[in-house]
């Protein structure tokens, strides 16, 4: 048996189709962010620009999180030491979880190492707690929502990405008797829309489904507190489970959901991957706690988001770049090749200082290869109007296409 | 459809059997662990002593590992701020894995967010790439390989417990032509007995399978520099992959795995669970990299470990306790009955500030319910006596079974 015949040749098809990855190497500037050093193909460091981070809102800076977290890491240490039920359930761990049920308006909620982690455990615990349930799933789903539903071992029925239509006609299909669930986001990440979650939940209430929403790319960013599209359109209470990550425009790391205390329990009590695991060390639990906190009090970081957002795609539109409808703070530009996205990744870089990662199959379908731009509150018009300016400069050498 | 009575079910079956889990909820003290602070059921916080953490060495409040994990918080901030692939891959991240790989001797290592999502995510993936794969499982390997192997969708057999007889001759009735990997652990963490890492390698070469070892409840602790049993024993060349965590002796958060520079490869390019998740926070990774550095140079922790963990059974043996066999530094004692082993718990916190939580299924069989006792550089012997003084007035109170 030739295993590294085989490893070898997984590794070429990537090469082959043009998706072989390769991770910058970076320190980013904390105070000074989006500014960081790279590491990469030359001597020392090298000062760039980051475009293409998930910290939307530079919360992984702010002061309060450092100082929240310098504190829990002199009065506790470094690691929580043990899972939640053996040891490693520490006071932190407690007022967060009660910061984010207050955050959504459900009565609990429940922290994991990661949102991948609290989408895969509670879905596929779900799916086992509740017999015989059909998941009906939004056709761009992430990949954590995917593993999930497929370890639950529950029927899958996908539905056409937020087309309410096609929703319909699968669960009026389905038997009446039959457990159901609706799994979806509200910002979809590389596309920048939004679910009409008012409408799904319509739905839900007219087929007696129960209804679970991923609010990663929301959390922090939408509504009068941060809790999310769900806060903004004021429907989090209509919503049967809301999940989120404290990695994105929280700033620091972990995932969670929030629903009734029941469900709390239930996925507490029964899934896997909440029960095996190490909990979150507790410094990253203060940090997220202050972020959260901040933000529930705050608007600026999110107006300043969205100014920003808004003024970047104009500056992209009035130089013809091609950039993808989008309703949201992500400004995805179609490139459609993986190859040439990459090299376009590769000389923002290399010429111009400018770090943003091209996105490629799996992560988007093959054929919508596109270059993702994040601005957040600490990217400024020069930054802005540089950035274009040598976007223009590349599409022109390599012979891209312009926006009608 | 009534949703809230089958989630109530489900929670009523727990009560019912005794397992229904309450978390305790505590606050370690940074610089006097095992020494903590604890806030159920009373008023403010009330001063206990931890046995039951997997912070084993208490690397988690070691100096080193603290200032190296305050300078990356003012250096880069809190978290990554993205997954590895897009922005997320800091200078830190490579430091920590060329140092894991040179800890293991191989040619790569990849970090994840948990050893649980690196168990899932690694067996998973190589089902996978291995068509007809078939993996011979240990029947104690925890829920995480577990988890891993089924979500691989390969066949899976089950080999009796460090039963060599039994997995050769599943080895021997499998076709001789089809992919074969062989999943055990190193220290099974409940019991505390050690697999024979070589004769397993012996059958593995005979029947040209390759081998995936959880070195989690050893890494650090066995070894000359702390790379696990297979390091003890010197046989961590002939293992294909090795998989650890940075959660347990090393203090801090985190899993990973070690192997030759392709397998790594094929992990980090084709995994989910890799891929679409944002990495460890820089913090953590510097601090986990301040403790692998330590514990390879110093083994003064690993003996005063092995020490004091050998002093508990000996003083448990001679107060007729019924100590479980065990040939590591950890200390199981029967209960045998879910109820019990809370009970004995709830008294000890609540009468002696001592705190060991019991050990129900699903983390052990029903009937082998234990407290489980984790002795560390930190655990004196005056504490190991106050501790068994308080057992035996709870054996007698409670009428429990005594040793032999």
């Amino acid at each position: 048996m030739d295993y590294q015949r085989i490893f070898a040749e997984a590794i070429e098809r990537l090469h082959a189709e043009g998706r072989y990855r390769v991770f910058i190497d970076i320190l980013r500037n904390k105070g000074a962010f989006p500014n960081a050093r790279c590491f990469a193909g030359h001597n020392g460091p090298k000062p760039i620009t980051v475009w293409c981070s998930n910290d939307y809102l530079a919360m992984g800076q702010h002061p309060k999180v450092i100082a929240a977290m310098e504190e829990a890491l002199h009065d506790v240490g470094a690691g929580s030491g043990g899972t939640r039920n053996i040891s490693g359930n520490s006071h932190y761990h407690i007022e967060l979880e009660n910061e984010l049920a207050d955050l959504h308006g459900k009565e609990g909620a429940l922290l994991f190492t990661s949102g991948y982690i609290s989408n895969e455990a509670t879905l596929s615990t779900l799916g086992k707690i509740l017999p015989g349930c059909i998941i009906f799933s939004d056709a761009l789903n992430h990949a954590s929502m995917i593993a999930g539903i497929r370890n639950s071992g529950c029927e899958k029925q996908v539905f056409r990405h937020n087309d309410l239509a096609h929703l319909e006609e699968l669960l009026a299909a389905a038997p009446a008797e039959a457990p159901k669930l609706i799994a979806f986001e509200s910002v979809y990440s590389m596309d920048g829309d939004v679910a009409p979650i008012a409408a799904i939940c319509d739905l839900a209430d007219k087929y007696q489904a129960i209804t679970y929403l991923d609010e990663v790319h929301a959390v922090g960013m939408y509504g009068p507190r941060g809790g999310g599209i769900s806060d903004r359109d004021a429907v989090a209470s209509r919503v049967t489970i809301i999940e989120g990550t404290l990695a994105k425009a929280i700033g620091v790391m972990g995932g969670y959901i929030a629903a009734d205390r029941n469900i709390i329990d239930v996925i507490r009590s029964y899934a896997p991957g909440f029960i095996f695991t190490t909990s979150l060390s507790p410094v990253l639990v203060a940090g997220a706690l202050a972020s959260v906190r901040h933000l529930k009090a705050s608007s600026a970081e999110r107006d300043a988001q969205q100014k920003h957002a808004a003024l970047l795609k104009q500056i992209f539109t009035e130089a013809k770049l091609p950039v993808m409808p989008s309703t949201t703070h992500i400004v995805p530009l179609l490139v459609g090749d993986p190859v040439k996205a990459k090299r376009i990744s590769d000389i923002l870089l290399a010429e111009y200082g400018i770090y943003v990662q091209p996105i490629n199959y799996p992560t988007v379908p093959r054929g919508t290869e596109r270059l993702r731009f994040t601005p957040g509150p600490a990217h400024d018009e020069k930054m802005m109007r540089e950035l274009a300016q040598a976007l223009v400069e590349i599409w022109d050498r390599l012979e891209m296409r312009w926006a009608a």
